[in-house]
């Protein structure tokens, strides 16, 4: 009963010992690390010292402190331990994109998903924020750095002359870019090759004996986007295939379908296409079944990203997954080990794994 | 140049000020409250009372401190503030999943967004941790609260008989559940009532003339799951409808499939199913074309939900939608008040929006 008390040993505040209304019972005050102190018989520098692991304490008084932390069940507390050794043992993500499109990305919480199977085991913990815009972006990575919420931060969904590796080289905190690297930007970065799953789809399509292979972009300006639309390009051209100008569009269902329309309007409309995600792949199954076609008989159609939907639909959608939560957990160790000081180390993936279903055929005669 | 030198006016040292290969630029280093104290010429413990809006600083001194903060460009520490007012402004979210069903969940990413609309006026952040099981679960929680890394946290997902309203009470920290109401726990609740997109559903499918309607429920053991199961239960008894058993089944789109098997396996088949999610009701339709049947002209489906696919399919599915975004934003709100030690105000959200599409017709003749 003694941690029911307050500090000095006098009862709550509230509490007059004569009250006419049933006092409400004293909440359990949790043990400070002043009682630890009291109770290892040392100062409260000495049980900081224990906690931090800093030399100049004796073994019998951090045997005393430690004893006392485990009798107490007190921790130390995460905020006085990051001030005392300047880490906080926390990553931060900030996740660009109008909040209506974040739940059409299948990549966002399977990796959210895979870093914390990385950083559980460490005791790190992840603080997220999702932004509409630039502003809020570079306000974002200023906050967190320049209060030091987060020891490091992960750079994801990259765009073609991002501001974000000078930014986080300029707050001087360690950072990760989650995808193809930004050459030159001396910011380390972990991934997948993107075009793998690309140039898959294309040798896949060319060996069913496709011809006429169109692409429907991603939305412009990331630089995920560029790398699966040259990828396309250079499989066509390796292939010896025509080129097709690429269909833009920016990873929702409309602009697939709207794309797709203007693909098969062509005098010489593609017999397959391969898509940057699985929902312009399926909204682009829908727009060319309205039109009367059939997929796969008269039009072949490839996704990317292996959405949980690619196979509950008619017909099942050959697509490209990639292993996200391990890419996540990846990105989290390394991450980690980067805010310790320690040097980059590049590490391996599971590759893109393509995936053959019935959304893919031969070409009609 | 003064802010580049170090604390001491000396040069960093790896410097020699006559190195043969240039010498790396001295990193900016931050300015510290110290600074700011010498500046303003105040103590730092001065410093210390403006940023927290203490009394017993002049206004002539809290000037001069804002004046020096501003041309410093000194931002208070967070851990150190949250150390002298006891709060660390930050809330913590643990979403236990397996990091595969992650992805199939539109709720979570919407929710997240709409979070970050609450906090970031506030200049809060969130902590998110993604848990695989009821242990970890347990665990996350007591650490978030234990070591003082957030001021409050949200409950979602809650489960029949969930121990987390118990836990959260032992922990002593302000906590919010997202979701029905848990009766008799004490903590307080945000949320839409569930059972009203499914009421909707039924009535909407009555007055196309169907007189049986299934329904494929969610995984079993969450309060969400029985709320749907109920609302579909009690909307056919209200309209005079036979009862039918519900089919169990558990998010995924390979559940929905099965289920929607079984359901037209039946003697007496139904001629609408309501199904708990969307990914179901698309997995469900596939279902039922792959035994010849068409929908809605032999089947009508609706799902719940309205994720981004819903109307990229073919037939564009009719289906509920909440405001997830909103409802984040609200809880954001309702939970920082809470951590300030507000009383609970309960929060009016938008209802649920039924939105009618191409899945259903009237039953066949």
């Amino acid at each position: 009963m003694t941690q029911r008390k307050g500090p000095t040993g006098e009862p709550g505040a509230g509490s007059t010992g004569e009250a006419q209304t049933p006092p409400r019972p004293p909440r359990a005050r949790r043990p400070t690390i002043g009682d630890v102190a009291a109770l290892a018989q040392v100062s409260k520098a000495t049980v900081s010292f224990v906690v931090n692991d800093r030399p100049g304490v004796s073994p019998q008084a951090r045997r005393r402190v430690r004893a006392a932390m485990d009798d107490l069940g007190w921790q130390p507390n995460a905020g006085a331990r990051a001030l005392s050794t300047r880490r906080w043992q926390t990553l931060g993500l900030v996740i660009r994109r109008p909040p209506e499109l974040l739940s059409t990305d299948p990549f966002f919480p399977q990796f959210v998903a895979g870093i914390e199977t990385g950083l559980a085991p460490l005791g790190y913990a992840l603080v997220l924020q999702v932004v509409p815009d630039a502003e809020s972006e570079r306000r974002a990575y200023e906050r967190l750095a320049g209060d030091g919420r987060v020891d490091g931060v992960f750079l994801t969904d990259l765009r073609v002359d991002d501001p974000r590796p000078t930014l986080v080289t300029e707050l001087d905190i360690p950072a990760l870019i989650v995808g193809p690297p930004q050459e030159g930007s001396g910011v380390p970065s972990i991934g997948v090759d993107d075009g793998s799953g690309i140039r898959q789809a294309v040798r896949h399509l060319r060996s069913l004996g496709h011809r006429r292979i169109g692409h429907v972009c991603g939305a412009e300006g990331y630089v995920h986007t560029e790398s699966r639309r040259i990828a396309w390009s250079e499989a066509l051209a390796e292939a010896g295939l025509p080129d097709l100008p690429p269909a833009k569009a920016d990873f929702t269902g409309a602009s697939g379908a709207q794309a797709t329309h203007r693909l098969l309007d062509r005098d010489d409309p593609p017999t397959a296409i391969v898509y940057a995600n699985d929902l312009m792949a399926i909204a682009g199954i829908t727009a060319a079944t309205s039109r009367g076609l059939r997929v796969p008989e008269d039009l072949s159609v490839v996704g990317f990203d292996d959405i949980p939907l690619a196979d509950c639909i008619s017909p099942p959608l050959t697509t490209a997954r990639q292993d996200v939560p391990a890419w996540g957990h990846a990105a989290a160790r390394t991450l980690v080990a980067l805010t310790e000081g320690k040097d980059f180390q590049p590490v391996e993936l599971p590759p893109v794994q393509f995936i053959v279903r019935a959304s893919t055929a031969p070409p009609p005669a």
